[in-house]
């Protein structure tokens, strides 16, 4: 565990806004080791912030190896679409991750990537990234923004676990009071409502959106009452748009639990009602 | 264009189908030319019997990739969530795949793997699979089997197209009468419902599920009037189940199109009325 330092800052400017005095920024950054070719090989150094239980959260550990991509392609440094494998459970400290580039178009790259920890691979990614401000076509949208309750009357994520998770001292995880499991009741719909935004009031960018993709806890809890381990096998998100500033929302929802294999499918909302990521998980019940 | 030769043919034995008979695995047919550590190469010779226009369509392509991965995990053999990147167009003729392991566990095996022809890659690929008889836990479902008239009272997709695609030879794809743009008058829902099989009735399996989510015509043109080429950037697969005999119903949808990029959503469901693959895909509106 590492403590949460705080650290004052003034603002960011609108127009070019300074991250690196984010937590987040700070704990993903990323510096090049060698470039070979359409090979790169980058460090990394998890922080003990993010964890969920003893483990980083995935959504950090996808924004980490998001970084490398981003920065390995800096024509196109916007995700849009990215899936990860998730193969053993990453751990606090330093990490390698080795850029692989396919293709290099004029409207998107391609990529995929190792991260490594220890010399075990953790997770594998693959991923295509372009610009999402030179994006034009046709628009049309048939689906709604999540309803919330006001943030105030919703239920802290942090409230409601105490298993040395620290992930709460970063982000703000309110959850729709709504959702019977929050009260302890759960039997509903699988389906959960909530805001979410970084405490330290970092925006949200489209590198951000791979962490909270995944920064939720399973809607699943609303169908199964005991305490289970749910491991992501896989995360795909596809980001959508640059968000607005001000808090997200966020909808998860899973339709079928089937022989202890799950999808879960998100969506994130910006202060703006507008969609700016999509996101589907398989993930499994384990019972140790 | 290629002829579809018809073979006369007993009827697979239930317990063990001899699968070499049918269009489908002879055209997905790989061949191992070298194995070293977590890496192997295979080499495919790609049909000109699928094509959408004058490319291999996505799916079939995916499927040729998803047969060398398998081949590639025996302990492993079905895939369950694969993920598709379509860096250019795929042709008929002769291609290699690379497959390289990047963990093999108990439960699961996870690689990657790279397609190419022509000495260009074409798509790279990042799967799991695994063992669909073995999985076992908690069901609960949170949804409906798509209701659909009776085939023959459906469209057949190949009607429909006049633009030298060959797919229609190889898979009956006979959509809901009640879609709009199927008569002319799109503006609907994007929303698309048919039946689909092989149509020298090849049993639908687990491999066949990542061609047959992407082998309906795309749900946007209910949308969108005109002709439009709609490339797929990212496709991914969950298998969930190995389908029961009989033709799988689909259902296909678009709810977000922004700034011409869109997500497709699909599910594929049995005869017996279980979903055995949901599959989402990242594409976009071209204009040549």
């Amino acid at each position: 565990m590492s403590e949460v330092i705080r650290t004052t800052r003034t603002p960011p400017e609108p127009a070019l806004p300074s991250f690196d005095v984010y937590e987040f920024d700070k704990d993903t950054a990323v510096t090049c080791m060698e470039t070979s070719g359409v090979t790169s090989v980058w460090t990394a150094d998890l922080s003990a912030g993010w964890n969920i239980g003893a483990n980083p959260n995935g959504g950090y550990v996808l924004a980490v190896a998001g970084r490398a991509i981003s920065a390995a392609l800096p024509q196109h440094p916007d995700p849009l679409s990215v899936t990860a494998h998730y193969l053993r459970p990453a751990q606090p400290g330093p990490a390698t991750i080795t850029v692989d580039v396919a293709r290099t178009g004029r409207k998107h790259s391609t990529a995929s990537a190792t991260f490594v920890q220890n010399g075990r691979e953790r997770i594998r990614v693959l991923a295509t990234y372009g610009d999402l401000s030179a994006q034009e076509g046709p628009t049309r949208i048939e689906a709604e923004a999540p309803q919330i309750p006001a943030m105030d009357a919703c239920i802290s994520r942090g409230s409601l676990s105490d298993d040395g998770s620290t992930i709460a001292g970063r982000v703000n995880a309110m959850l729709d009071p709504g959702l019977g499991w929050t009260r302890g009741t759960p039997g509903g719909t699988a389906a959960l409502t909530g805001w979410i935004s970084f405490k330290d009031e970092r925006p949200a960018d489209p590198l951000s959106l791979l962490f909270f993709a995944d920064a939720f806890p399973p809607a699943l809890f609303d169908w199964l009452p005991e305490k289970v381990w749910l491991p992501t096998i896989e995360l795909t998100v596809h980001v959508r748009g640059k968000p607005a500033p001000g808090p997200l929302r966020g909808v998860t929802r899973t339709r079928f639990l089937m022989d202890g294999y799950l999808e879960e499918d998100g969506e994130l909302w910006d202060s703006s009602n507008r969609m700016v990521a999509q996101s589907r998980q398989l993930g499994m019940v384990f019972r140790p």
